[in-house]
């Protein structure tokens, strides 16, 4: 036993000294962790000693399961791309649930709505902002950088997200993720309790003004920061007052300068240099620049473990550095990264199942996996992710009688895309089933393309992959409602127009008072070739004159002359005028239609009846079925496609079509009664295997 | 100051004090920690309070840069793919250099020397041990587990592996990482002075001996481990005569156990029941077990981290469980994964670039980008991964004048392949250009074949897709390379030979005494039909009949006469015998030669003079060309492909094409000097620009 007294003294002193070493001690640990974690501790690249940002611990994670919030500006199909590619990156390490809050344009927003309810990932909000309706906040401001008004939208994000929403990570649509997203939301617990905003310094030497002679760059701390991953403490900047306060610094440096280079970056810039007390300094591996003549290796070299990579040289992949292979790589790796695989469960965080995703995943459940057309089944069922206008493209002007060319494809008939711009001058709508890989390689060839690349009217929607049947009319409907003129001509893609077919629609349209007097379908009869290769016949005259010569057929004369006899070819040779005809049982002719026409039924996969269907339809829904005189439109050769060669030598397949044809019929029955009784025999009869 | 004296006593025990102190926190810190980390600490599911493996601290990182070594048992075709994607899926998270000790059989021996040769990934050192002169090590053991003999390799690895390596992890073939390896590898640190054996806890009932009536299992400690994943201290289990030890066990159990159920699993665990101080538990997320009615969901349910998923079912990815899905799309996800973007560096830990990969870099680096012809030189570099034999293969009986027909395609042409099959009854060996995940198309495409499926004799070779011109010299020399008989029947893929023409090849090579008396090429002439629904002729007289009839054409007879005029048409109608013709310019006939002919030139890429250079070469060295009377080949008509129709429009196309054979030329005069002149005005001739 120690005497009470003097041994107390000690005792307290002991403690002391504990608590001394103890500090030193974990100090000490924590500096050493976050050495290896930062790389350059606390500063940037090449500044050592900065005392706002000294050695931090690595943060605890954020707890389970939190929501994490990220915020994105996205303008026009490009950035839009981009921003897949990021959250395809961000979804890959993620380990919680994510709101995304994504600020976009008109554009933007079409494609990147549809593309998150098809998507239907678990564990993923998405909320929309207008940017144009943000856009006079920022439009006072002068700005040359490449991003445009939509580079300024990031400073009046306190205030265009909603008002209880506290902290928020807000990305570039240039960043890739190589790490979980929830590290870098672990940082807001080392703010201090006035810090506010999060960032890494800017990796080059622009805000230091001595790139080159008379470079008078934003006045900035040091090096500045960089704006492309940025944590918002939302609630204290707006307690802070800062729409006035970035306001206020904005005006007055305008003052002096003619415009922001940097967009959003200079402003943040300035505001921070007048409020240092504002800025949590961030670990640069959270940031990792890429810009030309970048500092960032002095960031990454010492650190192995790289967390989000930056593409902001205008050059983007095609930056110059020495390890640009490594980085591009990444980047590579979430473009063709199959998003089907994100769809996949947070299964440790329970989570709200995406709109639609409980019923869908009811009825895959009920499914008999015994049943032999269980794919027939599945693939009905299936979601498709779809990627609406997935390059530039500019709608048609709104003209009366404008006709949109609608068709689907897969990469083995890319080679049509050219010649069919040849044939057909007008706007298309095109459905693409393709991979995500093949989907850039689809961009590739566009690019590379003089014809393609200069037609704007020409949109193409991707939908993805999924599942071993070809889901052909699922694919018309993606292209059908996309289609924004009045009228539509339903085609395939193996099918050249005549040169004239689309001014000659347009007229013939015009003449007979399509839609609004007249409810009807315009036959543009068909042909074939079986050469693969042609002179493609310049008028009627020159067409019959070959088909004469037997250098062309009426179309599958050989295989199914049911599916185009009742266009009545021989009536078509002599005729002057528009004439009309009935419909029989697989008739299945190109047509004209307003666009609001029937849907083709998804429940054709694979090959077989999908037309046919909607033309039973079309019938049942009274359409007229006119033939114009001087349309025509020629089927070229090609190898039977993969899919086809797959199910036709499957036995099951004709049963399987069986059963989809009676219970379209049943459906039938339901919606147009007596009527549909019409159509009985045509369904009973079994179809020709060969067909396509 | 303090007195001196007591005061010392006090320090000493405040510094007791100190200590304990430390310890605790230190201790209660590390257990927090390791609970996180492990979800079930210690011990396996459902066993929460296991002594001998109590809670631990997260591992120190291993040194950066540290090479880690993994050993893997690999034999055939099914599991040298598997290897190829848990290989993957280790480099797409590692961090470490690494090198790989594979114990092979021959065919797995073969596919990955290959594979790796080619794949040239930096920081990736890879080592074969033979499996076969193993096997008599364990082929005294009963076993009757579907791994068979090879399942029971990992006993002998101690003695296998070099005697300087002291640690190695060793994997199965069937697991799949979703993490940095260099973690577990840390796990070492953690063993005991006296533990040799890293093992995560067996996560099924199996070992308890209650899955149903006279389940008589092997002994284990409680549920036992599973071998799927093992941290091995080699230099131990030597000192401590683990020959001795597990054979003496094995003989002991297999009295009164008629065979090992799990191979070498069960052998390990009774062992282990024996020398229980010789295990390491390891964090069950190590070797997550998805076997049918798995525990696993007790130990990754708590966790967030998973780091190895074992897909330990015979069924594998069909096996059901309630999160199947989200494993299943990590496995997909390295499946697919283009292995192209694994070569990336470890910049930060310098290394040995792997052979051939220098001189490849330098001669990268020496291309000038602004050179037109860029793309062609940068393609003639290209080291493609190869993949052969990618499907099980039988390789054909030795005969002595057996032919193996040789070509290549991509994917737009697999629906040639069941065709091919019909018409040539005989070994093939064909190169395939894909994508990772075109390669997984393909798979399922030739599984869902009854024609394809059931052919052993045709070998698939896998050649990996990269940069934008088709390499098609490059996959001819694969292709031939792999062809194992004596001849070969150099074809492309757009032809159907005649469906007697593997017999009629294998007599008239006999007859006429190729290759050992006579150094001849046989030329098998070429038709072509221009309709693509077509009667393929059973005979020559057919063939004439169809000839006569204009259904049928000489080869390119409209485009270019020329590429097969010397075959001489007009005589081979009336020939009885085979008879010998001239080389001209142009001349590109489809040949049999004997195996060890003259290589393809690999620098013609793309398309255009790839054959002609081929065929100028076997007349340089003397072939003879001798036409077969009653042999004939017919091209089927096709869409151009992609490929050619991307250059074809390329204005520079055609003069890089003329540098190339420019080029060829040189060689030419360079190895048959004089003998040469005879080619030069062919190779000045313009190219016509429609050929393929």
């Amino acid at each position: 036993m120690l005497p009470r007294g003097r041994p107390r003294a000690l005792g307290a002193a002991a403690l002391l000294l504990l608590l001394l070493l103890l500090g030193f001690l974990l100090f000490d640990g924590r500096l050493r962790r976050a050495a290896a974690l930062e790389g350059d501790p606390g500063a940037g690249p090449g500044d050592h000693n900065r005392s706002d940002c000294g050695p931090q611990p690595p943060p605890p994670p954020p707890p389970k399961c939190e929501l994490l919030h990220v915020a994105i500006v996205c303008a026009g199909h490009n950035s839009s791309r981009d921003v897949i590619t990021l959250v395809k990156s961000m979804l890959f390490y993620r380990k919680n649930p994510l709101h995304l809050h994504l600020v976009t344009d008109a554009v933007a927003r079409n494609i990147l709505e549809t593309l998150f309810h098809t998507w239907m990932v678990p564990a993923v909000r998405v909320s929309f902002y207008h940017a144009d309706e943000l856009k006079p906040q920022v439009s006072w401001i002068p700005n040359k950088h490449y991003s445009g008004l939509y580079g300024l939208m990031k400073l009046v994000l306190p205030s265009a997200l909603p008002a209880e929403l506290a902290r928020v990570i807000v990305l570039d649509t240039d960043v890739t993720f190589a790490s979980d997203i929830s590290a870098l939301w672990a940082l807001f617990a080392h703010f201090s309790d006035t810090q506010a905003i999060g960032l890494v310094e800017n990796q080059s030497d622009w805000y230091l003004g001595n790139l080159w002679k008379n470079h008078r760059p934003w006045p900035a701390l040091g090096r500045g920061f960089n704006t492309g991953v940025i944590l918002l403490r939302l609630d204290r900047l707006r307690q802070a007052g800062w729409e006035q306060m970035w306001r206020l610094t904005a005006r007055r440096e305008l003052l002096t300068l003619p415009a922001t280079s940097l967009a959003d970056q200079d402003i943040f810039n300035a505001v921070i240099k007048e409020h240092p007390g504002l800025v949590r300094r961030l670990p640069c591996v959270w940031n990792v620049q890429l810009s030309d003549h970048t500092l960032a290796e002095r960031c990454y070299s010492e650190a192995s473990d790289l967390k989000v990579i930056h593409w902001n040289s205008p050059k983007k992949l095609r930056v110059k550095n020495k390890h640009v292979e490594f980085f591009r790589n990444f980047y590579l790796t979430f473009l063709g990264y199959d998003g089907n695989l994100l769809r996949r469960e947070l299964f440790v965080c329970p989570s709200q199942p995406p709109p639609g995703a409980e019923q869908l995943q009811q009825a895959l459940a009920q499914l008999d996996e015994e049943d032999p057309c269980f794919e027939f089944r599945q693939q009905q069922l299936t979601v498709h992710r779809v990627h609406v206008t997935f390059l530039p493209h500019e709608p048609p002007p709104p003209r009366p009688h404008d006709v949109t060319l609608v068709a689907q494809l897969s990469m083995d008939r890319l080679q049509m895309l050219e010649a069919l711009c040849r044939h057909w001058p007008g706007p298309m709508s095109l459905a693409l089933y393709l991979t995500d890989a093949e989907a850039q390689q689809f961009l590739h060839f566009v690019e590379a393309s003089p014809v393609l690349a200069a037609r704007q009217d020409v949109a193409y929607h991707v939908v993805y992959r999924e599942g071993p049947l070809y889901p052909v009319n699922q694919l018309r409907n993606v292209a059908l409602a996309q289609a924004l003129t009045p009228y539509v001509f339903l085609s395939d893609i193996d099918f050249l127009p005549a040169y004239s077919l689309y001014n000659y629609l347009r007229a013939s349209i015009e003449q007979l008072g399509l839609g609004s007097q007249r409810k009807a379908a315009l036959v543009v009869p068909a042909f074939e070739t079986l050469r693969y290769r042609f002179s493609f016949p310049h008028s009627k005259v020159e067409l019959l004159a070959l088909l004469d010569a037997g250098a062309l057929y009426t179309f599958r004369y050989h295989e199914w002359p049911r599916g185009h006899a009742p266009t009545d070819y021989a009536r078509w040779r002599e005729a002057q005028a528009p004439y009309r005809v009935q419909w029989a049982a697989d008739y299945e002719p190109y047509v004209v239609v307003p666009r609001d026409c029937p849907r083709y039924d998804p429940r054709f996969v694979g090959f077989g009846w999908n037309k046919v269907a909607h033309i039973v339809e079309l019938d049942a829904q009274e359409y007229e079925l006119l033939v114009l005189p001087e349309a025509f439109t020629i089927h070229l050769p090609h190898a039977p496609s993969l899919d086809i060669s797959r199910f036709r030598s499957s036995p099951t397949y004709r049963d399987c079509l069986q059963a989809l044809k009676d219970e379209f019929h049943q459906d039938l029955s339901r919606h147009h009664g007596a009527a549909a009784l019409k159509y009985l025999p045509a369904l009973q009869q079994p179809q020709s295997p060969a067909r396509g």
